[in-house]
């Protein structure tokens, strides 16, 4: 894939910082960035926006908001009340989408923790159009049902949007390697064409090394088929920023700048 | 759920032999067992037979067949004879299930995989059938899917089930660790109703420990509704013998009497 669609995702260099972050991406010719809430901490939302702008790096999303579950009335209120704040946030930051974990199933029960999502939801999406800021609903992995999200499939994301009535700045995040492996996403990602406000990429390489949420491998080494998944969400309609996203034990320890310059080379080779 | 419908799978156990699996099943109150082909190595199908038939333990199923997907068509055609074998070890066994880990992703092609999944079943069943043993489709966690089974959800099995033109002797496997997470499971069912031919049970317990092959927790430790789970597999038709199966580094570091009596005592009390 050209390199003029490559986004940077914070958290395949963690340990840099916002001007630090912005730095690796000048050096490397990347022209989007999407930064972790995390990072704007240090100097706030506005001066980060700020930042942001001064550098001449366009911001892809903010990651993230969600976990609107919880089995308290009061803890998801509370979930409710963040991601109002993140959204406010994405805006400051002149991110017009907000990035979403939905949150993992509670009371084991998944029916009942995905209405919660769907609850959630309903309550951020006004502020959220009125900020102008998309609501990104994306499916995790099912192995991260248990600690992170209810919702695992693009056909998930699908049913939400469908439920809550098809409205206005809600779409859904498409990542590589929490997808890949299912058999019905041809058919799900015809389901949300047009609503598609984001595709991830890095890889899933066997066994998994590290952690399951740091596991992942940088593309080309893996087993998705990059190029085809990438060619269905554009068929959905997505021809934006591609953000590379390598949560990687393995990459995590290595020098950022050669991080950086693989990450370049296999973007526009393997994706 | 009452004692007499447990089944011990060996890999609950897997340092027991087939003699010791068999005094471990009566000394503590359980009527069915389920092999690995493993175990009847040292004493060959029909002498293992023989000594489950002599034990008065009933056998609900030999684990495994399957691993149909290959890059080159003689390792294909390698796999479809290993698992003509594998059906006569379980007629030898006295065993009218064999359960199908259908194989990984190959060639980064997910529904390239899934059609030598179809393949492999197809040139197996006449056999299958001549012998009276009936080929289970077991969907695996897609975190399995890069390196033991490219069916993945209930509804997979369901679709090769329909691709085949619904053949006798073909059915499915359903196992609570694998498709638990699965928001559309409840309609899946619905659609494999009647064809149901086993319920492995274990527990999802966040975070993983141990690797993802042995990492699985012991009923009623984890955030896994079996009893709903059990009751939309009784409602597709299923009232027959339930597998415990929890592969699981920290359980398999106890001794097997600690194991089972906990796995009689949870089996009671948590499915």
């Amino acid at each position: 894939m050209h390199l003029d669609r490559l986004s940077l995702n914070s958290m395949t260099v963690p340990g840099a910082t916002l001007p630090e972050l912005v730095s690796l991406c000048q050096a490397h010719g990347i022209g989007w960035v999407a930064p972790w809430r995390s990072l704007l901490g240090p100097l706030g939302a506005a001066r980060s926006g700020q930042l942001l702008a001064d550098s001449g790096l366009s911001v892809s999303s903010l990651c993230r908001g969600g976990m609107f579950t919880a089995s308290a009335a009061a803890a998801r209120a509370s979930a409710v009340d963040d991601n109002l704040q993140a959204v406010d946030e994405a805006a400051a930051l002149g991110a017009d989408l907000l990035v979403l974990v939905c949150g993992p199933v509670v009371d084991r029960d998944v029916a009942g923790s995905a209405s919660m999502v769907r609850d959630g939801l309903e309550a951020v999406l006004p502020h959220a159009q009125a900020a102008g800021v998309a609501l990104g609903i994306e499916p995790l992995h099912p192995m991260m049902a248990g600690d992170r999200s209810v919702v695992t499939r693009v056909a998930d994301a699908a049913d939400l949007v469908e439920r809550l009535g098809n409205p206005d700045g809600l779409s859904v995040v498409v990542d590589a390697y929490h997808v890949w492996w299912d058999l019905h996403l041809a058919l799900d990602l015809a389901r949300i064409a047009g609503r598609v406000s984001a595709l991830h990429v890095s890889d899933w390489v066997s066994p998994l090394s590290g952690g399951l949420t740091s596991g992942r491998g940088m593309m080309g080494d893996g087993c998705i088929d990059l190029p085809a998944l990438a060619a269905r969400v554009a068929d959905a309609g997505w021809r934006g920023p591609v953000e590379v996203e390598v949560l990687s034990d393995w990459w995590w320890a290595r020098p950022p700048d050669e991080v950086l310059a693989t990450v370049v080379d296999r973007f526009q080779r393997c994706v």
